[in-house]
């Protein structure tokens, strides 16, 4: 009754509007940033409707900031009606609206069926989401909702993966973005097997210019904003991985999702992202498997997904100057906005969960490698050539460092322990080491 | 005789011109590149004319290219006229011009003087320089044949004074760039005081686009081009020291000149450096000594111009992303195009002989200094901040990747052999370490 009476009381057509779709719907009031819903642990629902904007979503927030473990409690403000039980809830919006109680439950119930999976798979992640709980229950069929979830899930499976391998603990940093959003950063340094492991998930949002929403996108699509600016909402998973024994390679993938408001409030959305391999030294199996795995992903979706994306992996992680690609690549994709929302978050869900299949066996088949001296600053000079590049050349590195507000250290985190410049570094022919060279100058085809 | 013909024969209204002011003044000849003087060991002197442009100087060249050290040799080709002894060739000019013989072999003789200066020095560099001896000795009034000599005798006392301090040798690399002209690069690799100490030397012309060439200067004046395309020359000596001991800082000094030729034909010059120091730990008496010595040169010349370029390096060497500066600075200008060109070369001479004095008693001075792993570990941190700046701000590294025909292993080589990231790594308050990054992130006045 109070939310409703705040509604009304802040009425314009606009918000008329919604408030009708919020009576007739039932579900649509959650994706309007009309009202939240959240559930507590106990099992009591929280039905809060704010008032800024039109209502603001201010009345609820998890306390997603505490350390993750602890019980997740939420916070009471003015404009909130707490009310036991979801029946209670569908009781007070049916009397408001005069719908079918027994609908209404039913929709009610499927609804929080889904809020409560959201909160059980909340559970795995490294750290709660960035997005508050209740925001992402609320919107759970939104896309950037969705994908939040995914790359959360990635980060975890990832890391849960590495650490198994390694023994060690990832380190698990929260930040928040003071102009919008924030990210949790996983870090192992140091471990056993990894040199250093970072994993890092970030969601901010805000408003771009024109300028800056013109490169966000890799074929520069001119984006007309309100005044000049573009209110958008980014997302990612992103990783790099630098295991201490030269014959275990190093493995970056990056999963990401943009959302641009245009002027007339259309959105233009695009997911990007890739997974590649840099090893030290080729190993034809490693390569295959690799590739292998990437391709069966792509291959699901589309049969061009992995001949156009391999291609662009060896044009995109090539370093100019020294004439040569970073590593044996993979795929990389950017702007891809079709054939549908629906299916291109498919294809880059199967790509996310192909990070763990793709890389882990490689680092346990060679776990126990023996290495020479020789062999470990052979490892060093490529981590230098892999600094170059993502200082050179690296289009997220470049719009992190240079973007205000940016976390410096989980962008840079990408960035090995260690690394080495030899003047002049030429292995001789014949050897291992101008074997790899060769395989970086004339990119191959692996599957 | 042979040459003078065929300065006749190839005659335009220009070159009749030219030939004129040959035979009138005797010395405008040799700055015209209408005829090469060449002086030979023997003490034979080589007179040619060409005949490209109007006459091209092909006709003699000093075997530069060959290593330096052996016999210095000159080619003959068509067109060329020996004559035994300056007197003979002052009596051929003479009798063709009917100049006055005893004033004649007096110029004569004060030339050969020089050139046999140029000569004498350049048997003290590291390389036969990048121009050919003879074209130095033919223009060895020019800016840029004194800049180019000031620059090979700056990276000779610089590498001598470091070879003595760490007995060993520099590695020296002579190469040439496709597009117009080339280098020397001297690098002392895994040295017992060195970990990596790089002298570069390199002399570059061709055309730019005007859009380079607005690049090239830190104010961004707009220069008028031919068909928008500016003949330039540059030159420059650059060095970066990286010691083993985290006790005995980085030092990093550049001198260069430019050249522009415009539409109209008039030049635009301008030189540029600095000297900066990159200490691991400070050290107030070492910062003093520093600074100072770049004061005492500065202030022979004009009094504002320490505080303004000690100012001006404290800004350029600036790691945005760090919110800190690369080291405790020095100087750094550019764009220097006055008061006079003799007064700016007599400055950047001044700073150039700096380089010794600066830097090498603070190595001397801590040669004996013990040092801890974590002091070493803290070293190797800090090297890779120094490697975030070249990669991603220094305009000179930016400029020579972007630039095709670039030598990437003279670029680089200021990159430190051995570098270290470590994620959120914040050294304890009170520390010597915090000590330092507080300096950095306040810049402090040292004299």
């Amino acid at each position: 009754m109070a939310g409703m009476a705040l509604c009304v009381g802040n009425g314009t057509s606009r918000s008329a509007a919604k408030l009708a779709y919020c009576c007739k719907g039932g579900r649509g009031i959650l994706n309007s940033r009309l009202c939240i819903f959240s559930e507590r642990p106990s099992n009591t629902v929280v039905f809060s409707v704010g008032a800024g904007g039109f209502c603001r979503a201010t009345g609820v927030r998890f306390a997603s900031r505490l350390a993750w473990g602890r019980t997740v409690d939420a916070r009471f403000r003015n404009n909130t009606l707490v009310a036991a039980g979801a029946a209670m809830v569908a009781g007070v919006i049916a009397g408001f609206c005069h719908f079918q109680k027994a609908e209404m439950a039913s929709r009610i119930a499927k609804d929080i069926e889904g809020e409560r999976a959201i909160l059980e798979k909340c559970k795995e992640f490294m750290s709660a989401p960035v997005t508050d709980i209740e925001v992402l229950q609320q919107r759970k069929e939104d896309m950037s909702t969705r994908m939040e979830m995914l790359i959360m899930e990635t980060q975890a499976a990832f890391c849960r993966a590495l650490e198994e391998v390694d023994g060690g603990k990832f380190k698990v940093d929260r930040w928040q973005r003071k102009e919008g959003g924030g990210g949790i950063s996983c870090v192992l340094q140091d471990g056993k097997v990894f040199e250093k492991a970072g994993v890092n998930v970030s969601v901010v949002y805000g408003s771009l210019t024109e300028e800056a929403a013109k490169q966000m996108r890799s074929r520069g699509k001119v984006l007309k904003g309100k005044d000049g600016k573009l209110p958008f909402r980014a997302m990612g998973v992103s990783s790099v991985i630098h295991p201490h024994n030269p014959h275990i390679p190093t493995v970056h993938f990056n999963y990401r999702y943009f959302e641009i408001e245009e002027e007339d409030g259309s959105k233009q959305w695009w997911f990007g992202g890739g997974t590649d391999l840099t090893p030290v030294y080729i190993n034809q199996d490693d390569a295959a498997h690799f590739h292998g795995t990437l391709k069966e992903a792509c291959d699901k979706h589309h049969a061009q997904y992995y001949p156009d994306f391999k291609k662009w992996c060896d044009r995109y992680f090539y370093v100019r100057h020294r004439d040569e690609t970073r590593g044996i690549g993979g795929i990389f994709f950017d702007d891809l906005d079709g054939p549908s929302q629906e299916e291109a978050f498919g294809f880059v869900r199967s790509c996310a969960q192909t990070v763990v299949p793709c890389y882990v066996p490689i680092v346990r088949k060679h776990l126990s490698d023996s290495f020479t001296a020789a062999e470990k600053e052979w490892q060093q000079v490529r981590r230098g050539r892999y600094v170059e590049f993502n200082l050179v050349y690296d289009r997220g590195v470049k719009f992190g460092l240079a973007t205000p507000g940016s976390r410096i250290e989980s962008i840079l985190m990408s960035l090995p322990l260690t690394a080495r410049w030899e003047y002049m570094h030429e292995p001789p022919k014949g050897s291992r080491e101008a074997e790899m060279l060769e395989v970086l100058r004339n990119p191959k085809d692996w599957v």
